[in-house]
């Protein structure tokens, strides 16, 4: 077994990035010491439960004293005041990161509190499902998914490799890139399609014509793949949307001229168009595929839902994962 | 066993639909005869490779001849054509259903071309992948699946309850509406889902701000979900597009009402809005999952591709289809 990379580490946040990180650093033993804080008591309780930590405490600045590594996994308007309230705690030498989606925000909110001598490197890992809290987490999370850093001028590149190494050993393969790129990447990639989720789901709910109860009863024709994006957290959502404001208002820009372009097509019958945009497309999903980010399965393999055989095959994944994670009740 | 509830059933289209049917039939035995056409040679011959049936034609009239129970499974611009090609051959008292997604369109199309005598009874199983071809085809696709019929004032209820033992018999659940709730109903559940999806997937493709290959790559943060519907066949989506018209605008009308509504909380920072949002979203979820039309595993349960656990899952589930299927190229 390899030895642990961290004297201590300070997981501040415990939901599903926290609590994963807590599963995944335990069973590779990347510490000696875990100590977690969550600023609500009742998620610092559950934390306990799982024994997620070492200690527990609802004091930010406590977790983060002597601390090598300190990982902030809050919803990204909450990173500012948590970094300037640990900030008389950090230890010369400590690594600073935090898992947040939208870069330049999350540095311009968190640089000010960062004391010199204490090494301050943004990262995202790209990865989450739609479930949310303590429970959710597990260790496999970050397998296989990207952790991209971005850097600030002048970081130490020692203490980025000890960075890049934990997540390594968490499962993950690294990139850096400058926070602006990150923003208009992610934009695109993640923030414009939970947006777009959000909204359509939205939409369905309040419609007259069709009722509620047949959305749902019909929702395996397409519309459920969209209420998983839907039934992320909301916080760390709406956080999200406030703090990379710009590249959002570009990416839907985008997505709406688009969308009235596809629009005058249906209305004017122009089968060549549709045709075209929808062979197109087809090829992205191909290359999707080919590149090992999604499973090559019709329906993403979850075809018949209720079917004896497929139910087996659901029991023999959830079995893969904590226990407590299966029994979570979903809304939190 | 149960005896076979027709003595001869023409397949007319062995696409994803009718090469399911054709499975599915095979194993209940719920016919002594399945003939099979299509107009493609290429794709006729394969299902003849695949055995799927007992005669092969690229002739709809002759497939038609004699039977039961014809069940035309072509894209909905075809339904006319088809109708009218088959019609002299069309024996009295035989049962005449489609699967096509645009009810008041098939009918208006179909509809003058059926013989006194003969029972047309539109249908359209909601049930699909983004996979085509007669490779793409099992025999478990309609399982727990609802088959909504659009009956024609007029129908004989022992033809009705024949067509429905038959489809119950291929493992659908049984709903009956009119065609225009129908074409309303399909618009917000499946056609607005896959028109958005297509949009999204288009969009990201135009980028020039952020690479194709950093689009591929970064995908698994939300965009895979979107390339999945976006993947589906362009001839039977262009279809839709064209002969679901009016209710389609509706809904694409309110959709982007709302997100001109969304994009404007955006703007001006109303996180109360973005929260309240989300959280209701969220619900919609909540009651998919309860309802049983989803699996309640995070992801779709597709969390780790690559990993080492997961690839032996998905040999185990694709294992349980036919092995052409599992060894079709991904765009025909």
């Amino acid at each position: 077994m390899s030895k642990p990379i961290f004297e201590k580490i300070a997981l501040v946040g415990i939901g599903l990035i926290g609590s994963s990180l807590a599963r995944i650093i335990c069973r590779e033993v990347l510490t000696g010491h875990i100590a977690v804080a969550s600023r609500t008591a009742e998620t610092l309780q559950r934390a306990k439960e799982l024994k997620l930590g070492d200690d527990y405490t609802t004091d930010a600045r406590e977790a983060a004293r002597g601390a090598d590594l300190i990982i902030v996994s809050v919803p990204v308007g909450a990173c500012g005041a948590v970094a300037e309230e640990i900030q008389p705690a950090l230890k010369n030498g400590a690594i600073l990161t935090d898992v947040g989606s939208a870069k330049a925000s999350v540095i311009a909110q968190m640089q000010p509190h960062v004391p010199d001598g204490v090494h301050f490197i943004p990262g995202h890992p790209l990865a989450g499902t739609e479930k949310s809290g303590p429970d959710a987490g597990f260790a496999e999370l970050f397998e296989n998914r990207w952790c991209i850093f971005t850097p600030l001028p002048g970081t130490d590149p020692a203490a980025l490799e000890k960075l890049s190494e934990f997540w390594r050993r968490c499962g993950s393969k690294i990139d850096t890139m400058d926070p602006q790129h990150h923003d208009m990447t992610l934009a695109i990639v993640s923030h414009l399609p939970h947006i777009i989720a959000y909204n359509i789901v939205g939409t369905a709910d309040d419609l007259e014509s069709v009722t509620k109860s047949e959305v749902i009863k019909y929702s395996a024709s397409g519309f459920r793949d969209f209420t998983r994006l839907a039934a992320s957290d909301p916080t760390m959502w709406r956080d999200v949307c406030l703090h990379n404001k710009d590249a959002i208002l570009e990416m839907l820009a985008r997505f709406s001229e688009d969308l009235a372009s596809l629009q005058r097509a249906i209305r004017w019958g122009d089968g060549e168009k549709l045709f075209d945009l929808f062979t197109r497309t087809r090829a992205v999903r191909c290359s999707v595929i080919e590149s090992g980010q999604d499973v090559d399965l019709a329906n993403f393999g979850r075809q018949a839902v209720g079917h004896p055989q497929v139910v087996q095959e659901q029991q023999y994944q959830v079995a893969s994962v904590p226990i407590a994670a299966a029994a979570t009740p979903y809304v939190s």
